[in-house]
This record gives C-alpha cells, structure tokens and sequence, in this order.
C-alpha cells in the first residue's frame, strides 16, 4: 500500500513539515521504499517532483525539503508497489490537463481486474491507479466537454469513486489546483490548522514546528493524510465512503457513500 | 527570444555539461532571465523541472547540475519572455499525453496574431508556445486518433510547423521519449560527438570535459543548441526551413522546406 498527503490553504504555504514526516515513512520509519511524489500549485501552473527511490534516501527529496516552495494546494505520496514495477513512469502523483487545466491525482490502495474502457486518456505506466485516473477524466470529459465548477461534477466523481472502491481499496486525492477532493475507502485523516496556532510535533521525525510563529491569523491550513502524522494534536479520521472537497483550507463539500 | 537545448542519445547520458553551459545564459552571459525548464525521460517516464526565475539563482538548477539524470532524451529551455507574464504555467518545455505517451515541447521565437482553433488540448498558460503545441497534437490525434510511426507524423508535424513559421519565428523541439524532432525557423545548432572522444571546453562558463572519459567506445550523442554550446568543436548550423529527426543519437531523417 501506499501512503497519502494533501493540503488546501487560504495563503500560499509551505509543506515541509509534513513532507519531512511523510518522507521518514519512506523507507526509514515505514516500508514505502518504491518511490515518491509531490506536486505544488503555483496560480494555474504545477510544480512535479518526484524519485522511483525510498524517499528518506532520495536527492531530489532533500532538495525540496530545503526549498520552501509556497502553494495553496499540494499532493503528494509515498509507494509501496503493488502493480507496476518501480520506475518514473509507475509514481504517483499523476498529471493530465483537461479544460485547459492542470490535473492532479493520487491513489492508496489497489483494484483488483481493472480494465477500463480505451477512452482519451490513456495511462502512460502500467498503475491500476493511473488507468482510475484516466479513467474518470474520460467520464468527465465525456459529460461535461466544456468546464463545469466542481459542485457540479461531484456526483460523476464520487460515482467513479464509488465504483472503483467495489474492485479493491480506492483512497484517493485529485485537484485541478483550485478544489482539493478527497475519497476515503478505508483510510485518511485530516487536520485544519488556524487561529489560534500552537506547536506541531512530527510522529516520524524529531521535529517540532510552531505554527504561530510561521503564520497570520487569517491563515487556515487543512493537511489530509493516510495516517495522522503529527501524535500532539487531534486529527479527525475519515470512514470507508467518506469523501470531502476543500477549497482555500475550508472544506466546502462532504459525505458519505454507504458500503457498496 | 529563447533558447533551447535538446539531446538523443544511444545510451542513458548526463547532460550536465550543456545544461551547465545553457543555464549561464539565463541571466549571467544571455539575457534569458524569464524562466528555465529542462525534462528527462526515463524509459517512458518524464522528469521535469522548471522554474520561472533566472537559471543562473534558481536552485532548483543548483540540484539539477549537481544531480546526475542520465536520459536518452532530454529537452531544455531558457526563457526571454515576450507572450505571457513570468510564471510557472508559461515556463518551457510542456508536456501533455498523446496515446499513452508524455510529448514534450519547447519554442524558441514568437507567433504573431496566433488564435488555433480550440481543440482538446488547451493551454494552461497565456503564451503562444503553448498554444501551438496544444494545436500541433489536435491536428496529430484528428488525423491519427491510434498510435503511429513518428515517419508517418513527419508530413503533419512539418506541414504545422511551416505553417507557424509563417506567422513569425518557430525554432522547436518535440518529442515522445523515442525520437527527437528539430524544426529550425531561423536559428538551431547541432553536434553528434561519437567515438573518438575529445575534451570540450564551454562557451559560457570556465568547464572543459573530457567525454573521452566519460564514455564508451559506442556512445552516440547529440545536442542540439540554439547557439553551439563549445568553443572547440565543430558545430553544424541548420538553415531557415531544416528539420531532423533522431533516435538513439543518430539522424534517422532531415530535410527542408522551402521559405513561405
């Protein structure tokens, strides 16, 4: 399995924090040794960075950890492979544009016989998670050829979720760099940092950040992950079928499917 | 203006030494401060990394030349911006995905009163570069919606780029990670270095290497430059109207079309 990170801000943010601790699980503080990614918003633009190596050991991993990159909207993973071999082309996140956009996406879990129909998109590496990916751009685009705000599109979304869930563990995240969606099929957690900010201790690292310090009072910072991973604060953890959508570090949408 | 770089290669090569050589041109001896971009691909994979800030202070750029990513095919960019603000969506090269395939592309130049038709692929960004490139793979898919030989693209990619040609300058590199295509509207450069190797000394910082150590008797190289990047070897001009293709290092097919 995998391991998942998200984040929606109202300012443009820096992620180290968590991606240090995620980082750690990478091959040190947990066996998801096959490769890693993360992917920044910047305005419409999207930063990608990634490395088919354990991410505790990997080059390009130190480098964005020493390099504050600011974004409202982040996704990021670490893997443990299932399907596909470990190479560049097999690791998450995921990115096609549609509508003149940007789209993100990553998966935690596995599809067992998946074979969607051929459509527009098509995956490049061998994941069950890039064919999901391409797979629901196909379903959008068949439905809604022109751009549609997200509100509209949740129910062509949380239906294509819904179905992958029945054919194995489907957690997912997927953003076009204004929303940040979210589909809890057995396992995430997320915490919204604001006002009146304290200390955060990492799970996984010896590392302590005060987020007063780093932050103005009108700043929200909603971060998603597989596990919680900081062990001093209190995170809320997501039910199978559980889906949210977040825009700004506010969560905008939520629910939840009942069990297929 | 810009400039570009490209590379094929018969062997998994670094590019640091070009790359080394380009980046001063972004800002320290050229003037292309606007932004740098460089992609590797990784079997069928792709690295990219860009950032909208001079090439010569970014360090993203830092980690790239001190980082050794060999690649067989890799294309890289340094921007002097004329279309479109300095930021990230309007930085070089741009990828999109054409039947299971990363292309990526880069433009040198500037279309004047370019308006394509709109297509299913879009541009994220506001430049010209990018609208092309959406518009060079709608006319690909329209004509090919299944995979084929890059030989029987040829007419489609040549006819496009003449056609861009006539609206203002269009120098670009195009590939999908097994060939490399080159279209020289008014300035690109080329050398194959092969056995036997000798030292290069690079124009635009204090580096000389000696590729005699650095490869094998086999090895087949090629870059491609807007401007050569050595002092002391023997670069080949391309004229207005030129364009070549290669695999594996070596030119599999060149030709030129006629002034508009």
């Amino acid at each position: 399995m995998c391991e998942l990170l998200g984040m929606s801000a109202n300012v443009p943010t820096d992620i180290v924090f968590s991606f240090t601790g995620l980082m750690q699980r990478g091959g040190k503080t947990g066996p998801h040794k096959d490769g890693w990614g993360i992917a920044f918003y910047e305005g419409r633009g999207l930063r990608l960075f990634q490395d088919p190596v354990a991410s505790c050991e990997s080059e390009v991993a130190k480098m964005v950890q020493h390099y504050l990159i600011k974004s409202e909207v982040v996704i990021g993973h670490i893997r443990q492979a299932n399907v596909g071999k470990v190479c560049l082309v097999n690791t998450h996140p995921f990115v096609r544009e549609l509508w003149g956009q940007h789209w993100c996406f990553a998966h935690n879990g596995q599809l067992a016989d998946f074979q969607p129909a051929r459509g527009f998109y098509r995956p490049v590496g061998e994941t069950d998670s890039e064919a999901a990916f391409c797979d629901m751009l196909n379903r959008i685009r068949k439905e809604y050829p022109e751009p549609v705000d997200v509100q509209a599109l949740l129910e062509t979304l949380i239906g294509a979720c819904s179905e992958y869930r029945s054919r194995g563990v489907f957690n997912c995240l997927l953003s076009n760099g204004e929303w940040l969606f979210s589909f809890c099929s057995t396992k995430l957690a997320e915490i919204t940092r604001r006002s009146p900010f304290g200390p955060a201790q990492l799970r996984d690292a010896e590392l302590t950040v005060d987020f007063h310090a780093e932050t103005t009072p009108n700043d929200v910072v909603t971060v998603l992950a597989t596990e919680p991973l900081t062990d001093n604060e209190c995170w809320t953890l997501h039910e199978p079928g559980d889906w949210t959508l977040w825009r700004g570090g506010e969560c905008v949408a939520r629910g939840q499917v009942p069990a297929c």
